[in-house]
């Protein structure tokens, strides 16, 4: 058979996705499965969203603008100037999805062999984008026993060459749940300044936050204007994934110029959904809390089951809906094809994420999943259940489950 | 300001929308513009289409699969069936627009310094794909004089290096409307064989074809399923340019492959429109022989007007919905701007495309336009009578009307 090139052969596959034949096979035995896999949220999109589409009055489905229809990139500076966050429309693009934002950002200021550092864990599909992009990914990773807070930036510093192009951050994090602290952005400000580098936030969870704690976008961060690049998306905030409707903002206009000649290559992004993200920004604050509300609540209901399981690591998540957690198994990636093919409880199983596909360093994250809370509370009560059922009788288990809880109640105290 | 990457600056803007700010100086002085600049058709998207996304009942707008729907891709094996194109659902992927499929094949087949060759003139946006893919595209001049039929297959066979990893066409053609014969598809189907390379083809103008011409699809050719790869898009079709939904079909499992780990790096297509592809598959083929006699019809008329102008040179389509024209000017970047800053007739003026953005090599295509003929036949007679007073007195004409005229004379007898 003729054969591909080395970039569609060094291409990875999606480790959040690899998992799915394997749930197909469980779900073709009536096996029921809770999907704590992957971030999409069961929370309805709102109908201010919806309704819009319901009543299209459009006879000609037509190409749009290839950065955006004018009207939602106006709206746009209205939703973030609610988050301090005061842009121009013309700083604004809209994009297909936020993998298009975050492709669109990585072409636009590295060329092939040059670097963009990331701490790890991070976004499993940003080494994607890197290959296709031909940009090598400098990992700096964040550890769980500091609940996955910024390395120090020392250590950041340490990894700048003349290649290094950018900083990649997603705050709220996907996979920790991290939010960095106005200090942590501080120091990144420094650090781009010093070393004329971009910085580049993936800030798709920005209304994902709890406990009081606000986020603070990295475009709210001065004299640095012309090198941040703000990568967003709808699909969080109105639980619409489907849409692929993304953005990319920036003060840097020539980043915006190049980005928008991406942007016209492939034409525009969808037509209708702009029209109900346009609509949504309406929403009323209401739906938010509420949305928020439940989050929060199955936060705190997750990671207390999570801590009552011996030899567990859950550290408290400030911001999204995942949480990385350390299992007291051999390997990960074995445990969750495990709970599909081999476990169940009354028929019904459990997907997680093992976390190694999030961290681009070998060997790191063994021991670790990532976890989404994205279903009702009863769900996720029942879902802590079974894992916890499986982790005592898991073959693979590093320690037993006594010594695991001889060791956390030692810990405790 | 923080510089881009080569990348970023190489990246071309498209030729097609670069007018754009022009025409809308011209709109604000409340010209009328008719626009044949651009693939927009003015057709009615089928009800068939848009009625069940009206209809829409989806609490949740959740991500697909990255591959596209699987009733979708099964609905299009039904649909390739009518036109001798036998595919397992396993063969197609569904992606974010034609676009998208063509930029998946590029990544998946080439690698940075890589060769592409196509016969230029081509569809203007292959350049930005293959700057985002690090791809070199060798072009093949096909010519006006022979309507841009393919060029002898030895000169082709003469550019093969080996860096050479695919040849592509376009058929039917856009911007020349060519339809390549059996002849010319059994030549390359020769030529890949010899030389073990791939062939890509865009098929989105599949439906538009003429004088009851049938296209016949690379993937119909036999002893070469392992190298051909067909790019679609559903924009023209059903006249749903701004539902971004495309297709990458090949026999070659390795390509769908790697072109589904692009796929998942960026998630899934959109949802919504999806919908509306898998009902636009059942719609009724009177809607299609009424859009292919429109069509005809406009075609019939564009081309009769312009052989009426003298100077003109315009050979006739077989298929899609553009020709390029040579016109008796110096410098048709000059025409087609001068058109909309200094011509109208009663407020009215004409928006086409110069056709050097089609071309690779400099210099090629310098006093020849690309028109759509995607409006009203009432409209595209006042567009040609606009086209014809305006090439009259435009400063820059290349020869006299009169001797155009006594050329055009002499050339008919």
């Amino acid at each position: 058979m003729k054969s591909l090139s080395k970039r569609g052969l060094s291409m990875p596959s999606s480790p959040i996705r690899k998992l799915a034949p394997y749930a197909d096979k469980a779900k073709e035995k009536g096996r029921h499965i809770y999907h704590l896999n992957i971030g999409q949220p069961d929370i309805h999109t709102p109908d201010s969203f919806m309704q819009p589409i319901k009543n299209l009055d459009m006879p000609v489905l037509a190409y749009g603008p290839s950065g955006g229809f004018l009207s939602l990139r106006k709206k746009l500076t209205e939703y973030y100037a609610r988050y301090d966050i005061n842009l121009n429309h013309e700083d604004i693009l809209v994009t297909t999805g936020g993998s298009e934002a975050i492709i669109f950002a990585f072409m636009a200021i590295a060329d092939p062999g040059d670097e963009i550092i990331i701490p790890e864990p991070f976004y499993t599909n940003y080494n994607g984008f890197a290959v296709e992009a031909g940009v090598n990914i400098v990992p700096i990773t964040s550890s769980i026993e500091d609940d996955f807070q910024l390395p120090p930036i020392a250590r950041i510093a340490d990894q700048i060459t003349d290649k290094t192009r950018a900083i990649l951050i997603c705050n709220p994090n996907n996979p920790t749940g991290y939010v960095y602290s106005e200090e942590e952005l501080e120091a990144l400000r420094k650090i781009v300044l010093e070393h004329n580098i971009f910085l580049l936030a993936d800030e798709v969870y920005r209304e994902f936050t709890y406990d009081n704690l606000q986020h603070k976008s990295i475009l709210t961060l001065s004299e640095i204007e012309d090198r941040t690049i703000m990568l967003d998306s709808v699909s969080k905030r109105y639980s619409a994934c489907g849409a692929r409707i993304g953005m990319i903002a920036s003060r840097n206009e020539e980043v915006i110029s190049a980005a928008l000649k991406f942007g016209m290559a492939r034409l525009c992004p969808p037509s209708i959904e702009q029209i109900g993200v346009e609509a949504g920004i309406d929403t009323p604050k209401a739906y938010f809390d509420e949305v928020l509300d439940e989050y929060r609540e199955r936060r705190n209901v997750m990671v207390g089951k999570l801590r009552e399981m011996p030899g567990v690591v859950a550290p408290m998540p400030k911001g999204a809906f995942y949480l990385v957690v350390k299992l007291p198994v051999d390997d990960a990636d074995a445990f969750t094809q495990w709970l599909l093919t081999d476990f169940h409880i009354d028929n019904e199983t459990v997907m997680i994420a093992p976390a190694n596909g999030f961290y681009f360093s070998a060997g790191l994250g063994k021991n670790e999943v990532r976890i989404a809370y994205v279903l009702r509370i009863e769900d996720i009560k029942k879902a802590m259940h079974i894992l916890s059922e499986a982790l005592k009788v898991y073959p693979g288990r590093s320690e037993p489950v006594s010594q695991a809880q001889a060791s956390q109640h030692m810990a405790k105290h």
